[in-house]
């Protein structure tokens, strides 16, 4: 399916603690039933399989590039990134792209 | 669907020329006609809608983690990564996780 896709990956600080993991999962999943631009969300913690990886990934899917800004600028989106992201995140690299249909 | 995901960014070094950055999309491109572990297979040079973005995505589900390593280690797959994205590759960050059903 075209469309546009957002992927950004995190490591977190050395002293980030279990339960803020889970609370940014827990509260970006709030954020499909806030924002019906978001066509598919997936988020996860690595895996483990591979040394040197990131701690956290999220991929969201939208139709088109004002469908991600939708998103990108929705203020529960801002409050959970001021609140609980940037508080324990050392690293943060994103890319954008044109889904191929 | 549940599954496994491999998700990488890239930043290439300020030196990539456009042909170089064609060639990996086109040589990975061949990939899931070689890889049947492969269900989905999208990547993406980055849309310029954010400053400071890295350069390149990949994002590739598997059924499981089994089905990643066999992609992982693919022969082809690593020709591509010596050869044609290693050199231009200034930073990599990868993750996978376990996709939620």
């Amino acid at each position: 399916m075209s469309g546009f896709r957002h992927v950004v990956v995190f490591r977190w600080r050395d002293d980030v603690t279990a339960e803020q993991r889970k609370t940014v999962e827990d509260r970006l999943r709030e954020l499909p039933g806030l924002i019906p631009e978001l066509r598919a969300y997936a988020m996860g913690h690595d895996a483990g399989v591979n040394p040197g990886n990131f701690d956290f990934a999220v991929v969201a899917d939208f139709a088109d590039r004002d469908a991600y800004l939708v998103y990108r600028d929705h203020p529960t989106h801002r409050a959970i990134i001021d609140e609980c992201i940037t508080p324990i995140t050392a690293e943060r690299h994103a890319v954008q792209y044109v889904l191929e249909p």
